[in-house]
């Protein structure tokens, strides 16, 4: 591969990279999307996603970064720019303190639509409807990797899934959970018809978690922190549930919800699994 | 009260306020930290501190805040200050987007040593060693207060309890969880002492979380994300225990990981409290 030297916080490539980083509607139209980090561009490369430029600091990296062009498939390769940047260049494009060295432009996958995803026998799947924040749902996805899950599906999204914050609070998980956008009346029609129970998260009208059936395929569906779950889902539901609350606050952060939720799936599953 | 009028964000009393935001040393020479937020403030006076100094903008609040003001002891009310604030003033105070047009000063509280914890008959306290973000400190606190926790305890912690950001991530359950900090030593032997479990959550030489009893005293010790836990710990437990990573990650948010594992305890325990 070839390495261009990048010396000036200005160069044209730094300012596009920025760009991606900032507008969702540069990521939409050029198809593609930043990674930062070495642990995040590994998951994204082994997760098959094919890099169009990687921008590395040597002063951190202590050199090109070997391992990681490594898992660049061999036809790829050779369409991938690598730029070396000095040590000012790079803090104008490094998000992190403590940064790895390591920022990538990746090109976007196809959108994965709901017909592709692919379950198993007992699918869990984890909802979100209309969060807000990039980086709750990126902290949800983390969780949902950690458990096993099969998808994450976000309806009616605030933001796209390739946010750089959504990948960053995942860190990486991300690129490993299959994730879909759509609407709430498409994930509703689709969880019916593949006979996934619809497990919805609320206070009202709803049993303790715990004391509901999650052995077999169930989606957990959380709304959010402010509006808690829309109507749709709440006539849709199989069975309301709700994570008591002992204290005097009315709720929990919607990725630790989504966690505890999760995990006791896994829990109730012990035995069908190799943990 | 009598109210002033602050039209400057350049006015000594918002450069005070602004200092103590920022450093702790302001903080503990002064004795006084900040609460940003309508319901922090709230929590934070039912628990009884007492307030220096309310800023409020009344272009937010629609007037002064009659009913954060009912909750100051009458005692306390004749030395609290009114500042009412200008919209260029208060946005120079307020940290949160949609903040709620209220900030105040209040008093510390004297240093809550281990020896003044109250604990019931089977406590259930988090212990987090070394977690150097005030914001997971705050998390964990959000959930230590929904599950009913006695206590969280902060060994050898890299920031104040009185961190705006701990405050601002608890959303108000810092006032509400009694919290001590202290050394790892102090905490084992306390504990110890007291007759609580000792459940570190580890990965190496451990059993599932949800194989371990937690229906009697435990304590759930959680280490850095980074680092993990420390050798007096590990030494210390009763039993090591680990959250399943069926996934590629190797670790959890660690306030993620405290409340599934304090939810863990809250569905043993079920029956033996009302939900």
């Amino acid at each position: 591969m070839k390495i261009e030297k990048i010396t000036s916080a200005s160069n044209p490539k730094i300012r596009e990279l920025l760009a991606l980083m900032e507008k969702s509607r540069a990521r939409r139209e050029k198809r593609l999307f930043v990674v930062e980090g070495r642990r995040e561009t590994r998951h994204c490369l082994e997760a098959g996603f094919i890099p169009r430029a990687i921008f590395y600091s040597p002063e951190i990296t202590g050199g090109t970064p070997e391992d990681l062009l490594e898992l660049i498939p061999e036809e790829a390769a050779g369409n991938t720019a690598l730029f070396e940047t000095s040590p000012s260049a790079y803090s104008k494009i490094a998000y992190r303190e403590g940064t790895e060295g390591i920022v990538c432009e990746m090109h976007a996958k196809d959108d994965r639509g709901l017909s592709r995803l692919e379950t198993g026998e007992h699918p869990l799947v984890v909802v979100l409807e209309s969060v807000e924040k990039p980086g709750n749902i990126g902290a949800v996805l983390r969780s949902a990797e950690a458990c096993g899950a099969d998808a994450l599906i976000v309806c009616d999204p605030k933001c796209d899934l390739y946010n750089p914050n959504l990948i960053r609070a995942s860190i990486g998980a991300a690129f490993r959970v299959p994730t879909v956008a759509c609407s709430s009346e498409e994930a509703i029609a689709w969880l019916k018809e593949k006979g996934i129970r619809i497990l919805t998260a609320q206070l009202q009208d709803s049993e303790p978690y715990y004391d509901t059936d999650m052995k077999t395929g169930c989606a957990i569906v959380l709304g959010s922190e402010d509006k808690g779950l829309g109507h749709a889902w709440r006539n849709a539901a199989d069975c309301h549930i709700r994570i008591p609350m002992l204290g005097r606050l009315d709720s929990l952060n919607v990725s630790v919800s989504a966690a505890i939720l999760l995990y006791e799936a896994v829990r109730q599953r012990v035995g069908t699994k190799t943990l």
